[in-house]
């Protein structure tokens, strides 16, 4: 048999290749290339003595159950950690509106499942983070995007948009914001549109779905705490599903994150992850568990800050020196990424190939937009690569820009 | 807000608890009590001392992709190493014919995502595996059960259920078997059952889905290896998709697992675990694979038969002692479960909360029926609890029957 069509579901049909997994396949075949595609956090910066020693521990066999099955919402000394973290992060979320999910990943997975149905829609930023976008394509649901500027949501577009739904009769359930400096953009939604969001949400009978992994990795042009306030810590009703991550924070190897929500929501997401893989990792939960009691993260944090601004600042700097001519870009205050956007006419997708072929890859920006646009933006990480790695990549950025430019101007003088 | 109804998907609301699951809950509540319920394997076998040499050399750090995010179809030495198990089980599958799943759960839930559609028809055995019921039932199919006698499926019912379905219109995707030491019942199909549902499902254009987390667990009264051959050994044209399982014979707390099929099959089902949940956890699979390098799995497979079957052993003749008039039961040849019915007119809903009041559980029949049959049944898990804790349960599942019976015969005369 060569054919399988007839035996797939409608939305096995509608299945596609995420743009970043693509990227770290181009990565696996070319060893020198210098990568700003993927989000990976920095290897060098785990806390590997940390988890060896807790590993060590957790495997003597004491415990039994550190290798056994264990509860679908999660192991419970874990959840109190995480409800502790969820203090520091002003809302309140006790153990039992708290459930550990397969890295964040599987969270909105869950949340696409029990919440959308085929022809339903999610509204997303423009532009969006791609895995939630594949998670809410996988079941079938219309995503419809939502402008943002330099600061985040444009709230007239999110008006046009919700009157343009309500003429053709649509069904919106949510909306999925990344409000601390946000994939791929780097924004950080101010303090006021949080709270304009949250009400806009309430008034219109929608729920938000907030996605916050980059929160505790803010530099140091961050003004203070206020401002990476969760939008669920405003929540007194129940509107807000919050998700966050230990996958930027201690390894991303653990696949270990977690989901906040109203408990009626949380009960159907425990029951869709009973049948999605029964439970997360038990060596993941307790390594993980044991870094947070230990005070392993609260280490980790102001030395990740330190590590991953002093990156961005290594790549801003030289991506001014190189194309301050060539491309626009905001500097980010936290988070993995640079979002730049390219001058006319050049295109992304030719700046690719091209970049490629020199020997740099990054995720071009139509990856990240549901409407078809985003074709002069691209997306680069900082996180991952060494400084001198990061210098030698917008080098040879530079030099593939500089090659598609005079290409592209070429294509656009003989169409002329 | 308290209802939420308006935001869930028809498939959310459908979605049901699973009851292994929930007699876990009842057995965190009651410490003392004797549980037969889950298919837990036995924690004191776990190759703690191997994992834990294999963790302190992986987390030295020299590999930072140990804790990294990988590839979407997993760690590739892993999938050699899977590759040799294969071949063992006299299975060709090469490495481009593998994908790691998150425990074998997510396997099941995956090829639902991509195979079936609502309404869809998926062809189980009656009885069959809770999880993957429940997988399948998730995402909107109708679940039609085939009996089985003591050996396996009853291809006369197969074909009575297929003429049904064929005359109601009604598409079939797959049928979904667990060849060796089903679970729940225990059968082993036999070899010429094997090849005749290859045949049928050729002749009727349908998958196979081939589950076998228990195939290493086999007693000393199997004939022989030809006895658990897969029946995706006997597959040349690609129709069956095989699944299998380190839970068992490791341990289920680093929840990997594989599946093997034709590749256009695979790369949905990479799409799917995409947007799931991007990948496996790194350092489990990296503890898998160093384990079966090193000949740690192969070591644990002599000792885990004798391992079950002793415990086995322990629990037939308490049964035998104790309950022999009461129910009925075939002695198994291999994995974790014993599968008791009944004698009139007791019921294991009547028996379960009895044996609870008793301190011991075990999950009632029903579990696994999808026609709504399975009250006489129930299930038996030997494979946790210690040889004296079986003998004990046994005692008081002895006692519960005598309780349960008196009332039930009081029930039967105060109706009549």
């Amino acid at each position: 048999m060569n054919d399988y069509g007839r035996f797939f579901s409608t939305n096995a049909g509608t299945m596609r290749e995420s743009a970043i997994r693509q990227m770290g396949a181009v990565l696996a075949q070319v060893p020198d290339i210098v990568s700003f595609a993927p989000g990976y956090p920095a290897e060098d910066e785990f806390p590997w003595r940390a988890c060896a020693d807790v590993a060590a521990e957790l495997l003597k066999g004491a415990d039994g159950s550190v290798l056994q099955y264990g509860p679908t919402r999660g192991y419970k000394p874990l959840r109190e950690v995480i409800a502790g973290l969820m203090a520091q992060r002003t809302v309140a979320a006790s153990v039992d509106r708290l459930l550990v999910t397969s890295g964040s990943q599987q969270g909105l997975d869950l949340l696409a499942r029990v919440l959308l149905d085929p022809g339903d829609v999610a509204l997303v930023e423009l532009p969006s983070y791609t895995g939630a976008i594949t998670a809410f394509r996988n079941v079938g649901a219309s995503l419809v995007g939502v402008r943002q500027d330099d600061d985040g949501i444009d709230f007239d577009h999110l008006a046009h948009v919700w009157t343009t739904l309500r003429h053709e009769g649509r069904r919106v359930k949510f909306i999925y914001v990344v409000p601390n400096f946000q994939n791929p953009s780097g924004s950080l939604l101010p303090l006021e549109r949080r709270r304009r969001l949250l009400e806009w949400a309430r008034a219109h009978d929608v729920l938000v779905i907030e996605d916050d992994p980059y929160r505790d990795l803010y530099f140091s042009n961050v003004p203070g705490p206020e401002s990476t306030r969760p939008i669920a810590a405003d929540d007194d009703e129940g509107r807000v599903i919050y998700l966050s991550s230990f996958s930027k924070t201690l390894a991303p190897g653990f696949r270990v994150a977690w989901i906040s929500g109203p408990e009626p929501v949380l009960a159907k997401i425990e029951l869709a992850k009973q049948a999605a893989d029964l439970c997360t990792g038990g060596l993941d939960q307790r390594i993980v568990h044991e870094a947070c009691r230990r005070g392993v993260l609260d280490a980790q944090l102001p030395r990740l800050r330190a590590h991953y601004e002093r990156k961005c600042d290594v790549m801003s700097a030289a991506l001014g020196r190189r194309l301050a001519d060539s491309v626009r870009w905001v500097r980010p205050r936290g988070g993995f990424f640079l979002w730049l956007e390219l001058r006319e006419p050049l295109r992304s997708e030719t700046l690719l190939s091209v970049a490629r072929a020199h020997g740099v890859i990054f995720v071009m920006g139509s990856a990240f937009f549901v409407n078809g646009e985003g074709h002069r933006h691209l997306r680069l990480s900082f996180s991952a690569p060494a400084p001198d790695r990061i210098e030698l990549g917008i080098e040879r950025l530079g030099a593939a820009v500089t090659a598609a430019s005079s290409e592209a101007v070429q294509g656009v003088e003989s169409i002329s």
